[in-house]
Parts: C-alpha cells; sequence; structure tokens
C-alpha cells in the first residue's frame, strides 16, 4: 500500500474537511452528557459520496480530539495512507463501524459508547421496554439486544447489522458490552446515544420503584410518526 | 395572515423583549440543573398586558438560544408573523403552552421537561407524597398524575388544566410522559420544573430502602403557608 | 431599634469582614458538591469575639452571593441595623442557627441543605449506621437523626442542640427535613454538608445491594482519634 | 537527619520534576470524574531510577495543588528534608503507598480513592463480577476485596500487596474503606481508579434489577490479552 495521500476531488476533499470537523466536535457531546470515561468510547462519520468515513483515533484522550487528528478509512477499516491522523491506530472498534457502513447504506454515522444505564441493560440481556413517550418519539419502540460479540472479527459488526436492519430502533445495546447507535449523519448518531443512556437511565429507575404502565401500540406508532415528519425544524427533523 | 409584523405599543413592545430575554436565559437553568438532554425540554413565559407569549423554537441546540430566537405566538399557539424567530417552528409543546394560558389566567410561565426521575414516577402513573418539607414548602403536598395523552389535539394542554385547576401544585407528571409545570412568570415555573425533580428524585432514594414517615397534614398546611407568604425578599416571595 | 450602624472596634470590624468573605464563598461549595438547587441551603459564621453571626439573604441566587449580600446578626437572629446587606431579609432559618450559636458556644460555623441522600435518610427518620472508614474518621460513629420540627419557634434549634450536644457527629438528619452541620469555623462545618451527603450516598448504595459489613467500635474509635489529631496540615487539622 | 536537601544527579532531577508534574496534574482527573470530595484521595507516581516517590500533601485543598507542593518521599515513606513541599505533611496514606513500592517494583503509581460505587462494594465485602467487556479489557477478570485494615502500621499496603500479587486486577477494594489501584505508572494507576468507579457503578445498577449473564472465561481471558497488547498507540497501551 502507497504511503502517498490519494488525489481525492475538491468536493470529496471538501467533505471529507467537513466530516473531521463535525466527528471530533461530536466527541465532545459524549463528554458533555458523560457517557464515556477516559479515551472510550467513539464516533464516526461516512464521507458523502465516497466510499470513506473518519474515526477517533484509538485510546486518545478527548481533551486531544482535533479534526486533524481523526482517521480516514476505506469501507473495510484500512486507514488511508498520507492523510493527516494516519500515522495512528483507529478506534479499535473500527471492524464494527466499518461492516455498518458496508451493509447499511443509508447509515451515516455510528457511535459507540460504554455508558452506565444502557450497559447495566445489556449485561442482562434485557431489551429496553418503550414505557415514556419520548422513547417512542425517538426510537418508535423497545431498544433492542444484540448478540455476544468479542472484538477479533465481524461479529460486532454483524451482530449490529442483524440486530438494527429493519428495527425502528436507531440503538443496540450489544450484550455484555454496551450499546452502537447508528444515524443519517454523525450528529443523529450521537444523539441516539444521547437519548439511549437517557431512556436507559430513566426506565431503570421507573421500574425499581414498581410496576409500569405500557403504552398502547396505536400511540407508540402515531409519536413515532409524527417525530420523524414533524419535530424541528424543516428537513432537519430529529437532530 | 399578513406577513408584516404586528404594530405593538411601546410598552407591550418592551414587555415583549423582556419575556424574550428571560425565557431564552432560563433555558440555561434546565441546563444546569440536568433536567434536558440534547434540544428536549421548553420554557415559556406569557407577555403582560397581551395575549401572547414566548416561546422556545423546536428542535434547536440549547447553545444557540438567543432571545432573537424565541417565538412569539398568540394564546392559540399561532405564531405571529414578521416577529424575530417567526421563520422558524415553536416547540411542538405549543398548542400545550398555548391552552395553559388560555385556560389559566393566572399563569405567567410553562415549562415542560423529561427530567429523570420526576418521568420515573410518570411511567408508574404514581404521585409523588409529601415527605419532605421542602415539598410542603414548594408544592403543598403531593405532585400530582395527570392523564396518558399524546400531541395533536387538546389532550395535553386539557389533562395539564384539569389537574392543576385548584391544586396547590405547580407542577403535574403526565402519565408516561413527563413533568409539566405552571408559574406566576417563566421563572417561578422554572423553578417548580428544578424543585420537582429534586423532591422526585429524594423521595425515589428515600422509599426504595424502607418506609417513609409521613409529615401531618396540619403540618404541610403550615409550612406551605410560610412558604408563600414569608420566604425570599418582600414581595419576591418564592421566586 | 436604630437604623445606625454600630460603631466596632478595627479588630471586630476585620473579623466581620473576613467571616462575610468565607461565608459567602463557601457557599460555592455547596453548588459545587451538588447539596443545593435554587436559593435552597444556608451556611452562616460566628464573628470571633463578638455575639455576631453572618449568614445567607433568604431566597436569593447562588450566582449573587457576594460578601457585601451576607447579613450581620445578633446571637437572637436579629438583623444589625446599618450593616451592609441590613435591607435584605436574612435566610428562613437564621432562628435555627441562631440557636445553635446561643447554646454551643465552641460552634463557629453552621450549615444546612436538602442534599438528596441525607434528605432520604431523614424521610425514613433512620439514622445511618457507621460502616466505612471514611465515616469513622469524620463523624466517629452514626449520623444521628434529630426529631421533626417546623420553622416559626425555637423547635429546631432546639433539636439540633439537643440531638448533637455530647455527640461526635458534627452533623444530624432533621426527620423529614434534612442534615444540619456544625463545625469549628464555617469551613469546618460545610466540610461536614459535605461529607454527610458522601456518606449517605454511598451508604445508601451499599446497603441496597446485600448486607454491610459493621466496623467494629475499638476501630471507629481509633479512627476518629487518629483523624482528629494528625489528619491534615499542623492545627488545620479535620479542616 | 539532615534540613539540606539532597544532591540529585541531573537525570533524577528532571525524573522528580516530571512525577511532579504529573502527579500533581493527575488529581485534577480525580475531580473531573468525580471520585473525591474536598481533600480526600491520593495520586502518587514512582521517581524511575530512583527509590523515591512522590505524593499529595495531607489535608490540602484541590484547587492548591500545584507541582511545588506535591512531596517528595523515600521507599519508607520518610519525607526528603530541604525538596520543596517538604515542610508539610505527606498525605495520611503515605505508608500504604510506600509499601507497595518497596514490594512491588514493576509499580510506578499509585492511586486512592473513595469513590461513590467502588466503596459499597467495599462496604460489602464482595468484589465485583466481571459481567461487562469493558472490566475484561481493563481488569481481566473481577475485583478482588482485600482486608479490612486501618491505618496506623503496615497493614493496609500488605492488604493491597498481598490481594494484588499475580492477580490480573490493578484495582482492590479495601473492606470498608475503599478502592486502591496501582498501574505502570501514575497516569496509568488513575486510569485504573476511574475504570474501577466505572464499572462498580455499572454492575451495581445491573445487577440491582435482575440477574447479571456470565462472560464465558475465554472471552474474558482474549479480550484482557488483546487489550494489554493492541489496544491504544503503540507502546503506550493501555494508557
Amino acid at each position: 500500500m502507497s504511503n502517498e495521500a490519494p488525489a481525492f476531488s475538491p468536493e470529496i476533499a471538501a467533505s471529507i474537511q467537513t466530516v473531521r470537523d463535525d466527528v471530533a466536535r461530536l466527541h465532545g457531546e459524549l463528554v458533555r452528557y458523560g457517557l464515556v470515561v477516559w479515551t472510550g468510547g467513539n464516533v464516526s462519520g461516512r464521507v458523502p459520496g465516497a466510499d470513506l468515513f473518519v474515526i477517533k483515533p484509538s485510546g486518545v484522550s478527548y481533551d486531544d480530539l482535533a479534526p486533524e487528528n481523526m482517521i480516514l478509512c476505506d469501507l473495510d477499516g484500512a486507514v488511508i495512507p498520507g492523510t493527516p491522523g494516519s500515522d495512528r491506530s483507529p478506534s479499535s472498534d473500527t471492524a464494527a463501524h466499518a461492516y455498518v457502513y458496508r451493509h447499511m447504506p443509508d447509515v451515516g454515522g455510528v457511535v459507540h459508547t460504554h455508558s452506565t444505564f444502557a450497559v447495566a441493560w445489556a449485561a442482562r440481556g434485557e431489551e429496553i421496554p418503550c414505557v415514556i413517550t419520548a422513547m417512542a418519539d425517538e426510537f418508535g419502540g423497545p431498544i433492542p439486544v444484540g448478540p455476544f460479540a468479542i472484538i477479533g472479527d465481524d461479529s460486532i459488526g454483524r451482530g449490529i447489522v442483524q440486530t438494527l436492519s429493519g428495527h425502528r430502533s436507531r440503538a443496540v445495546l450489544m450484550q455484555n458490552h454496551g450499546p452502537f447507535t447508528i444515524g443519517a449523519d454523525a450528529k443523529d448518531a450521537v444523539k441516539a446515544a444521547v437519548m439511549v443512556e437517557d431512556v436507559a437511565r430513566t426506565v431503570h429507575h421507573a421500574r425499581e420503584a414498581g410496576p409500569l404502565i405500557p403504552i398502547p401500540q396505536e400511540a407508540i406508532d402515531s409519536l413515532f410518526a409524527r417525530y420523524q415528519n414533524v419535530y424541528g425544524q424543516n428537513s432537519d427533523a430529529r437532530r
């Protein structure tokens, strides 16, 4: 593999820079919402119009996450040589992110954290029931659990894709591991990571004090439909 | 509907600006106390002397909530055209706020959040018992639960008004949804939102470890009466 | 009562200013450790060499607590007219602080909060057992519960004094109300307020997961004796 | 003992300064992650190439932890006279740190905190089971409990060394007391302190809601092996 940077078209080069900026900045949201400690957690974003994505380097402090430290990868998870950050190793979860991008073409962003309450549900292998309207809005039903899988082959990526394909939820709780979220872009996936911890925490506390009242399925359907179409400003719904 | 801004009297124009400033700034209190994530939650304030209120735009980051982004509405929840912010959609909860302002003339502020412990009680449809003196001070008794209602008609607003009319509490837990609070003005409603989460969290933890000691009704009455009349500086009691 | 400021000796005037500075600044520690919301909670400090103490005004935001806003009171809790801040009402808990200063001459600081876990134990009327060494260090045994008492007469102050007189603990959980702490000065009482919430939270979580291991009484005695005498720098032990 | 500073070689003097800087700065991480309150908790770092370590002074505020306030000790825990900070007393846990450095030559950093959930497990004398992959990565299995021991002789240090010698875990929960962590250097030990609280909190919440799914031992072994060798950038794995 050559060590020279590929010659990107000006449009793609501009897209790469935008995604670098977004991915670097969005890691700050993981810190702001207390979803990560130390160097854990990672955000990636697909480069529109190219078979590329940008991801966090492995084991680097959240204080050092500048755009030029983000790492550009192809959809097999290989670092693109000669590009900024390419002297570092990408996140150890890069293979899982790459698998999602290869198999879910509509996904533009992937996030992984070990946020406390989402991991707590994952350690029991228990899906989060949809008992609050904010969860119906955002996820359209329960948050599903994915299979136990460890780093080393495609099994994490495959588990994410199999669980979320055709599912309303943009979040999966990988058993004994933690949440992975997907979205239209990196920001949308980060929002899902924030919201999955929020609902994991709320439903945890709700249930420890007594039985929960279910939401009728038709109300869940109605809330989900409205939120996807109406909420927010114009075309930027859900973000 | 015309696109021109209405001609407000200088007094009303000044009031609108004051409420814009207050509502924009008070959203920061929701963040400070951890009551909201991402773009969730909303504060509104009635414009004194006019059939108008100011509310947050829908789906906009808490980092972007300047006074000129707040949206001026009439008491049917319709955006006043030609005014600052009128090119954006108001909060998706605007109809509920408007319903409260139409039916409760003494209410000058409304707040809605999905704060964790208040939502946890709401997901069980359980009122919060008044077992701590701070709650007697602030709410004069238990925090009631309102009916299950979803966005799309007047049912949320109606549920808030029916539950809180004639009730001491300025907070209602809408079932499976979350708290709405009212107040003499926006700041007073924000205080109620902060306090309802505080008591929801404290009573949750108190009860998970054993039986609670009730407060005698006459002590609750006495604390509530004192707090409404004496606490704070001069006429600004309770704020 | 005259409206003119009394003529303090230069030494007392300097002491008053020092206590004003300390009390104003120490309120920031209540915020830093999440012990208070909105305008709740209060710190006071005795003026050395005078029958005076300095306390927070009632219902004023933590952002506005400058030294000149603190209020100087005599040991009956009456505001000293003509002094800075004397145009405002002192904390609604002033009578309780005054009672403590009148009856416990060694106490130089008093703090009251509604911190979450301390209030949770208070709502059950349950003392916190001494099962962690940090608690043996700081409090020398369990944190006791004081009687139910409401604002309006001396009953809160009397309950604090009766519970803490001759007790190792500098903290009391007033039933259904919350913690009051005392100390050699305001800073020492604030430290006790920080530590009582810390141990209230830790022992709460410890016990919800299974039986606690007691610490032998002789170990508690030994830890308490050492901490009072050795810990910290020189004579400033425990602060 | 002379009061004159020893004459260190330039290399050792430079190492001492580096460790002073690191130890002072790393205390900030304990604050950032909410592991300590008031003046509690302490970090120390061994000086490479010398029988010396640097530790926090006793009872000093986290706001005052500059490099020149850190205290240089020999491996018996005696302060080196004439060096910066030597006019103050070192942390009351200095003897335990010194014992670890004397008996575990590969340890370059030691941290002690009273972080909430780690102490909660310690108050029950219960080890934390390895049910989440982040814990397998970082600790290679359960977090063990050490014996009850109080300050005053070598029993805390001996308990740490006996529990951790030959154990994969870099963290021990000293019964009724709290976590001590070790590492290749001070930063590595601080990371272990951050992670032990993170897993203590997550597994606490996971278990309070139902049975946990164990991770197969061979998966734990595989995750631990990978993390020690691959994670992070180059040789700086795990930091």
